[in-house]
C-alpha cells in the first residue's frame, strides 16, 4: 500500500499548490534551505502570471504577431505577451521547450530528456492562450512583403506541396544558432554535437555503445583503449559538463557493469584557449582544471583541432606548431555556434552580410527593418557609441544656448545619457568614479566645482573613452531569456507607451521627444559550471566566486527553480532522486 | 524546501526496502490495497532469490552455456540459473530486459519507455553472478561444430571484422519471434508494430506528428480526417490495447492542447476474426466490443487486409469477399507472429523447415538436436501423444505379463501417465471423471468395478480419444517466462538427478528407468486486457472473469508487483502518478 499511498498524498499537495500559486513559491524556498541563505534567486513560472494583466479594450483587427522559435528567447516571449492583444502565431519545428541547461545531464541519463521539455500547447493550454502554433520550419524572411516561408517538419500535404506562406505585421526571430564547425574537416560527419535534445539522446547512445563494443570478445586492448577514449573539443561550460557527467557516470555507474574494462576508459578536454571555461573568472578555471587532473581527466590547451577522420582526431599546437593525431571513439565537437542558413539568407536580404548574426538596436529591432525583432542567440545588440551622438547631446544639454554647458545642465540630463548609453556606467564604475563631476574634472583639470562650465571640445574629451565600455551580452539561456521577457512587456504596453513613452530622450537624428521604452539591459545573474563529483562552480552577482559541494546543491536549487512548469519540475526533481538511489540507466535505448 | 525533504524520505525508506527485502513485499500489500482482497497474485523478483541456493562443490572445467535473446524467456532463464555452476554467456543485440506488456502503455506516453527496461549487466551485478554479455545478434547456429556466429550490433572490431564464433557445451535459443504481415503488400513499407522498445517510441512520435501535421494551415477537412484516423491491424490484446491507450491519450489530453481538430479523430480495428479478443472469454470480448461502441472506437470485424499503400488501406470482407479502401494517416499493424531469419535457418538445418517454430520435447530440448534447448515465442513443445506408446505403456502395465491390465496395475502406472501425458487429465476434467476407473467403464461398459481387467484393444479404447485433448501453449511472456525459470531449475539440478531421476516412468523407446527431470508443464496465472477510461477485463485461473473499474486496479497491482526490478517498479508507478496528476507529455522527441 506504501507508495500508492505517499504518490497520491504528493499527487494532492502538488495540485494544490499549482492551483493556489502563492507569492513565496516553494521553489523559493527550495532555495533558502539548500543555499544556506544568502543569496536571492527567483522563481521564473510565476513572472508570467503577475505580468499578463487583462487587456482593457479589444481593438476591432488584432495586429499579427508571427513568432520564429520556441526556444529560450521565444518561449520567454510568449509567456510574457498578452495575447489577447495580438493575432500571436508562433511557427517551430520543435513542438516543445527545452531546457538546455540541462542537456549534459541528459547524455548519461542522470536526467531524461522527457523531463526537461514542456509542450508549447501546453504552455498555451494551461495560461488560457490564443495562440495559433505551427509544426513548421521557416526557411525564408520575406521582409518586404511582411511575410515568412514555412515547410511542414512532419512530411507534405495531400497535395504534396508542404510549403506555406504566414504574413505578420511583427515579426519576432528568435531562431537560436546551429554548431559551428569552423569548416574543420570531417567534424560534421564523425563528432556528435550537443545543441537539442535529440544530440543529447544520440550521445547516450553512444556512450553505451562504445562500452559494450569494448566489451566484444577478440578485441585487443589497444582496440579498447581506442574505443573507450572519449574526446570533447571545446572547454566551455558545455563541454566540461559533459566531461564532468560522463566521469561521473563511468566511476559512479559503469565500472560496476563494465568492470573488466574500466582501465582503458580515457576522457580528453581540447581547448584552444590557455584555460578551460575561460569565460569564467580565473579562481573557477584553476578550480576545475586542478580537479579534472584529480579525476584523470586530461585538458589539452592550446591545442586547435585540423582534421577529424573516423578514428583520428588530428590537432595542432598552437605555441610550437606541431600536429599530433590521436585514435578515438567518440567526440562531442562543443566548440562555438554559428548562424542559421535562413538566418543568413536575411541577413544577406537587409545588408548585414557581413555579419555573424542579426544586428538589432538597444530595442532588439533589427537594424534597417522595420517591425521585425530579433531575440535570442541569432541576434546580436549593437550599442549606439556616445561619441556618434555626442554634438546632439551637448545640443539638447545647453538649454540656454551658451555654447558650454553647467554642471546642473549635465545633471539634467545625466539619466537619460546614463539610460541610453550603459558604458558611461560602466566606465564611471571601472575608473572607480562616483559621479559625472568627477568625470567631467578629470577632463578638464582642477575647476572649481561649483563653477565648473566645459564647451563642446572639453565635453567631448570627457566622454572620449566611455565607448571603451560597450560590451556585447553573451550567448546563453539567460540573456534570451530576458530578451523575449523585455520584448514582450514592450508589446504589452505598445499603445500606452505611444502616448506616455518611458524611454530617454531621442539624441539621435532629428527626431525630438522621448522613445517609447527603455533600451533593454542585460542583467547578469550568475553563471554555473557543474564539475562532477557532486562539485560546481558559481559565478554570482557582484563578483563572487563560489565552489564545491555546497555550489552544487545550489545548482539543484536554482536550476529545480527555474523549471518552466511544475511537471518538469516535478520530473527532474525525482530524476535526481532516482539516479541518487539507483543510478543512471545503461540500457541502450 | 518541501520537495527536497520529502524526496529524500522517499529515498531512504526505498533504501530500506532494497536493502532488507521482507517476505511480504510491498508489491504484495499494495496488491491487497488496491483489489479489495480475494485474489492472490505475487512477487516475481522474490523468486530468482529463494532458487539459488550456492554450488556445493565447483567442477574443475565448468560446462559452457550460451544463451541467445533477452527478452521473457532468457532473462528468467538466467534470474534462476544458478551462474557458479557453468561458464555462462549471452548474446543479444539489446543490451536490457523490456517489460513487453507495458509497450502499449509506452505508445502514448502512459509510461516512459526507459521505466520498463533494466540493463541485463545491472542485473547479474545487482545477482552477484558471473556471466559474460555480448551486445550482437547471433545470425547462425552450428549445431554440429557445437558454436554459434555472432555479429556486433555496434559496429565492427577494428580489423573490419564484426563477426565472432561462440562455443557452447549446451545452448539455450530464446531468440523470441518477429512480426508476421502475412506477405500482405505494403505494410512492411507503411505500417507501424509493436514489437520492441523502439517501435512504441517510433509510434508515440507518429501519434503526435499526425496531430501536428493537422493542425498546419492549407489543410483541407478531408484531409485532416485522413491523417487523423488511426487504423489497428489485428484485435488481440495489443492492438485492443493500443486502441484504448490512444483514445484515453485523445480524450485526457489531446483535446486540450488541439480543440480545433478533436472532431477529426477516429480510430477503426480491423480484426479478421468474428470478435475482437478472440482468445478470452466471449464476455470480454462482448465488454471490450460494447466499451468501444460507446467510446467511438469503430470495430471492423470479419475482415482481412489485402493491402496497404501510402494512404489506403485495403480489406476484404470475408463474408461478402467484396473489397474498401480507406484512407489513413497512421497504421499500427498487430496481426500476429513469425518466425525470426536465424530460427528458420536453423529448422532447416535440423529439418523441421516446414514448421513455424522450432519444435521441442516436453522438457524443451529441441527435437533430434542435442544440447540445445529453446524457450519462448520462438519454440513450441510438441507433446507425445499417448496411443504412439499404448502398447510400450500396456507392457510396463502389465507386470505380471498377463495380457491384460488390472484395476491396479492401471493405478500403479497412474501417475506417471498423468506426468507424461497431462491431455489424460485434461480429458477426464473435460468429461466431468473423477477416476480412471471410470474412464476404462465408459470404454468397456458396465462390468463390475472391482474385478474389472482389460485387454490391450479395450485399454486404446478407453484412451482412444485422450489425445484431443493435447493443447499448445500460447506465445505468451508468461508462457516464456515459466519456461526459462524451469529450464534453470532443470539446469541447476542437472547433476544431482542424474543419480536421482525426479520424472515420470520412460514409456518411449528401448531405454528403461525414470526420466531424470519431471517434463514442463504450464500453468496459466490469467491474462489481462485493459480496455482505457480506468477499465480492464481479466480473465483469472478457474474461469474466473473480472471486468470494470477494480480490474484496472488490480492491473495497476499485478504489473506493478511483475516488474524485474526495485527500480523500474519505482519509476512504473511514478510513471503512473505523473500520468494521473500532469497527463501525457505530448513533445516530439
Amino acid at each position: 500500500m506504501g507508495f500508492f499511498f505517499f504518490a497520491s498524498r504528493a499527487a494532492a499537495r502538488f495540485l494544490e499548490e499549482i492551483r493556489h500559486p502563492a507569492g513565496v513559491s516553494t521553489a523559493a524556498l527550495l532555495l533558502t534551505a539548500a543555499s544556506g541563505g544568502g543569496i536571492v534567486a527567483y522563481a521564473d513560472s510565476s513572472r508570467a502570471e503577475e505580468a499578463s494583466e487583462p487587456s482593457e479594450q479589444v481593438a476591432p483587427r488584432k495586429k499579427k504577431v508571427v513568432v520564429l522559435g520556441t526556444g529560450w528567447a521565444g518561449t520567454s516571449f510568449l509567456k510574457n505577451l498578452d495575447c489577447s492583444r495580438y493575432d500571436v502565431k508562433v511557427i517551430s519545428p520543435r513542438n516543445y521547450f527545452a531546457f538546455t541547461p540541462l542537456l549534459p545531464s541528459v547524455t548519461c541519463g542522470t536526467v531524461e530528456a522527457r523531463s526537461i521539455v514542456e509542450p508549447i500547447r501546453r504552455m498555451f493550454e494551461k495560461k488560457k492562450k490564443d495562440v495559433t502554433y505551427y509544426e513548421a520550419e521557416c526557411f525564408k524572411i520575406d521582409a518586404t512583403k511582411k511575410a515568412v516561408h514555412c515547410r511542414s517538419a512532419v512530411g507534405t500535404n495531400l497535395d504534396g506541396n508542404g510549403d506555406f506562406l504566414v504574413d505578420y505585421d511583427y515579426l519576432v526571430v528568435a531562431l537560436g544558432a546551429t554548431v559551428n564547425t569552423f569548416n574543420t574537416p570531417g567534424v560534421m560527419e564523425h563528432c556528435y554535437f550537443l545543441k537539442e535534445v535529440e544530440d543529447a539522446q544520440k550521445i547516450r547512445r553512444s556512450v553505451v555503445d562504445c562500452f559494450e563494443k569494448a566489451s566484444l570478445p577478440n578485441i585487443s586492448e589497444e582496440e579498447k583503449r581506442k574505443i573507450l577514449h572519449f574526446v570533447i573539443i571545446g572547454g566551455g561550460p558545455t563541454g566540461v559538463e559533459f566531461a564532468a557527467e560522463l566521469h561521473d557516470f563511468l566511476v559512479e555507474d559503469l565500472v560496476k557493469i563494465y568492470p573488466a574494462i574500466q582501465e582503458f576508459v580515457k576522457i580528453t578536454i581540447i581547448q584552444s584557449g590557455e584555460h578551460i571555461l575561460n569565460m569564467f573568472d580565473q579562481r573557477i578555471a584553476e578550480f576545475a582544471e586542478t580537479k579534472f587532473l584529480r579525476d584523470g581527466i586530461e585538458v589539452c590547451t592550446g591545442f586547435r583541432v585540423v582534421n577529424v577522420s573516423d578514428d583520428l582526431i588530428t590537432m595542432k599546437s598552437k605555441s610550437a606548431g606541431s600536429e599530433i593525431s590521436v585514435p578515438y571513439g567518440m567526440a562531442v565537437w562543443s566548440a562555438g555556434i554559428g548562424t542559421r542558413p535562413v538566418t543568413v539568407d536575411f541577413m544577406h536580404q537587409i545588408g548585414q552580410a557581413k555579419r555573424r548574426s542579426l544586428e538589432t538596436n538597444e530595442w532588439l529591432r533589427v537594424r534597417e527593418c522595420d517591425s521585425v525583432y530579433a531575440i535570442g542567440d541569432c541576434a546580436s545588440i549593437s550599442q549606439r557609441k556616445i561619441m556618434e551622438d555626442i554634438s546632439t547631446i551637448f545640443k539638447i544639454a545647453d538649454k540656454d544656448n551658451s555654447g558650454t554647458l553647467t554642471l546642473k545642465e549635465i545633471y539634467d540630463i545625466l539619466e537619460d545619457i546614463c539610460i541610453r548609453y550603459p558604458q558611461v556606467e560602466l566606465y564611471m564604475k571601472s575608473m572607480h568614479m562616483l559621479d559625472i563631476a568627477q568625470l567631467i574634472e578629470s577632463a578638464i583639470g582642477d575647476s572649481h566645482k561649483e563653477s565648473m562650465v566645459v564647451d563642446i571640445e572639453e565635453f567631448k574629451k570627457a566622454l572620449g573613452h566611455v565607448d571603451s565600455q560597450v560590451k556585447s551580452v553573451p550567448a546563453t539561456a539567460q540573456v534570451a531569456a530576458q530578451q523575449g521577457y523585455y520584448l514582450a512587456d514592450c508589446f504589452n504596453k505598445m499603445d500606452y507607451c505611444k502616448d506616455h513613452p518611458e524611454g530617454p530622450l531621442r539624441m539621435t537624428g532629428s527626431a525630438a521627444g522621448h522613445h517609447n521604452f527603455r533600451p533593454f539591459r542585460y542583467k547578469h545573474l550568475g553563471q554555473f559550471a557543474p564539475l562532477g563529483g557532486e562539485q560546481a562552480a558559481a559565478e554570482l552577482p557582484g563578483d563572487w566566486v563560489s565552489m564545491g559541494h555546497s555550489t552544487q546543491w545550489l545548482w539543484y536549487s536554482v536550476y529545480a527553480s527555474k523549471q518552466v512548469s511544475w511537471r518538469t519540475r516535478v520530473l527532474v526533481v525525482s530524476d535526481w532522486t532516482r539516479r541518487f538511489i539507483f543510478g543512471r540507466d545503461s540500457s541502450r535505448i
